[in-house]
């Protein structure tokens, strides 16, 4: 592949998207507020809003009149331009999120997931189901979703063909082709660590900073990394799979098949071995679901009289994951780091003050000094919310509003 | 710091640079040739390409003359317009190495150092009297001298200043200063890890892909990151430092004070401590000198009955080496990765087939599969080129003829 040309049209498919970048996150905004926010002219602004206003994309929802000058519009996203839908499928469960064009969040369902199910056909009816169910239990037509956006665990991408790296699951164009069928709608497929990037490059922190990494602890772990306000994909598009770098070499055994991958230590199952490794009878260690334990041990470590098994279990995961963190610094540099996802959710706050303690002290020189350690403001599902942003940015670029110099997914 | 917006004034300044690329890494090269090289139309490599005939950087070396149609002019470099110092001041030595303004290598010295002394006086003597050297051994003039570069090991710039984190090297602006003044002309200095890939992007493979990284070895380890034809500098100029990257938490001290680092494993004094504990009386176990150790290394390895230690020690260095790339696959997943230095010129070919089948195996799903693992074909002293390209760049940027979009080094 070569290196990206820019062009004059990219330019103004930039101004576009900063503009509606500005105008997602703000929720309300104006035109001026948007040129401050941009660094564009106030004439591109007018420009640029226009056009978005005469496609259907943005509306001006009121008209301040003052007493001095000319009357003020604040603009925010069209919400009622469609809807669009981000599905979650995780070890555990499989989520349906349906949102607005503005991306607020309308309705959501959930289905559990058998951990041990792995057959192609039937994850793709897992996923079709939950989308038929958010959308007849909320008396949606299908007429009126402009996207779906599915965040499949492990996608990769490359030369060699399309993959999905989840140990066992070994889909290939043709699961992929039957799950495009059996949803009928326009659809993006794209991998977690992208999503809740570019969910953290629309709506989170990743706006305003040159380099970002946002981190997603659950059962499995990894980073979305944002430079210089794109996603980085890489080459088969796996970049970010720190979870699946080493803390150990020869270290426990992980899920992938390598030994000693920083998942095997902070991934929610790698946080119960820790447990069953400084008291192997704990109640806590043989909690068969994931997030059943992660919620027991917030409960546990809040209490009055926090449990001295749980509190060394969070204070050796607080070890590994700024250990960890240390070497995402050391090698990509960033200048905030967030963390999300249902483990963050359950402990963030017991896991970021030492976290960030660990992190300075084993980061190169003073290069961490200066980094924000904090969690996402962007709450909720935030896989879901990302390819959600990925569909309607896909839908954004097919009706000719962006070009498609911008990577979007599958 | 905000993300960078680019205006049509980068987008004639890449037009510039792509043809600076094209015209350095071929040699002698064609308009034609020029215009098939980057992608710029042909009436764009006329026009940039008189610009920087007219401003003397680049020069017509001969016009051929055929049967049919206009002559075709052979260009270069303008080969003498002035002469660039390129300074790689190592842990063990300080080389100075002059370039014509067409990176032409034209002469360079070196001397060694004593690895104890810190005291940074005599390093700054240290490399003026290398630069003094190179100069008057040649009878060149400091007029012709259009810019030196000098490139620090560990150097770091952010929000709280400029450092050196060499161990025991604690530069600030002061000792910057001092050197800007001891050598009395116009100074870039950058950190190595910079300056190699900018070496790579300039004069290796670094053009022709969106995403690379050339590996430093020597006593010190780290890798420089080009991604989309920008060398990833990170939020404090510290980017890429992977040789401080986890290989074994609480593994063997690493002289940067954390423990476990992928230096302390393949830098060459890991090397030699593999080999002492493979073989703790073997007689290289005790070579003071870590060069001569890494050379005597490659002999034995060379020889018609390989000694079974050397390798071992070869084995394991490949092994680390191949687990600590797949953990910079898994991160960053680049096309490409070059590897280079004076342990690279020694072992290279030792441990290339063995790293790449351990990058396979270990690193995430097929995100090796196609990776591209070669040694670097900028050969010599690429800290030395990398810097005096970039002094070139800052005296090409200084002249007007690139806009400071490029972040140039200090």
């Amino acid at each position: 592949m070569g290196v990206l040309r820019r062009t004059s049209r990219d330019i103004r498919s930039d101004s576009r998207l900063d503009v509606l970048h500005a105008v997602l996150s703000a929720g309300e905004t104006t035109r001026n507020e948007i040129a401050q926010a941009t660094g564009l002219s106030t004439a591109t602004v007018a420009t640029v809003v226009g056009e978005l206003i005469a496609e259907g994309i943005v509306a001006e929802t009121k008209v301040t009149v003052g007493r001095i000058g000319r009357p003020t519009a604040t603009l925010g996203m069209n919400a009622d331009r469609g809807r669009v839908v981000g599905i979650d499928v995780a070890e555990t469960y499989v989520s349906a999120v349906m949102f607005d064009t503005a991306l607020n969040q309308i309705a959501s369902v959930e289905d559990t997931r058998d951990e041990q199910d792995q057959d192609p056909d039937s994850v793709v009816e897992g996923i079709g189901r939950v989308l038929d169910r958010v959308l007849e239990e909320n008396g949606v037509s299908r007429r009126d979703v402009l996207g779906v956006g599915v965040a499949l665990p492990g996608l990769v991408q490359g030369p060699s063909g399309v993959s999905v790296v989840v140990p066992h699951w070994t889909w290939h164009r043709v699961e992929l082709d039957r799950l495009r069928e059996r949803l009928g709608l326009p659809l993006v497929i794209d991998n977690p660590l992208r999503v809740i990037a570019t969910a953290e490059l629309w709506l989170g922190r990743g706006r305003y900073c040159s380099s970002m990494a946002t981190i997603n602890l659950g059962t499995g772990v990894g980073a979305g990394i944002v430079l210089e306000g794109r996603v980085l994909r890489g080459a088969t598009n796996s970049a970010g799979e720190w979870g699946h770098s080493l803390l150990v070499l020869d270290g426990r055994p992980c899920r992938c098949g390598r030994r000693g991958c920083v998942e095997a230590y902070i991934g929610a199952p790698g946080i119960q071995q820790t447990l069953r490794e400084i008291d192997p009878t704990h109640p806590l260690a043989d909690l068969e679901l994931q997030r059943d334990f992660i919620a027991a041990m917030a409960e546990a470590a809040d209490g009055p009289e926090p449990d001295p098994a749980v509190r060394e279990t969070i204070a050796r995961t607080a070890y590994y994951l700024g250990s960890a963190l240390a070497d995402l610094v050391a090698v990509v540099n960033p200048e905030i780091v967030t963390l999300t996802g249902w483990t963050t959710w359950a402990l963030g706050d017991h896991l970021l003050l030492p976290t960030r303690e660990h992190v300075r002290e084993q980061a190169p020189g003073r290069s961490a000094h200066d980094l924000q350690l904090v969690v996402s403001t962007v709450g909720g599902n935030s896989v879901a919310t990302g390819v959600a942003t990925i569909a309607l940015e896909r839908f954004l670029a097919d009706a000719g509003l962006l070009t498609t110099q911008i990577p979007i997914a599958l």
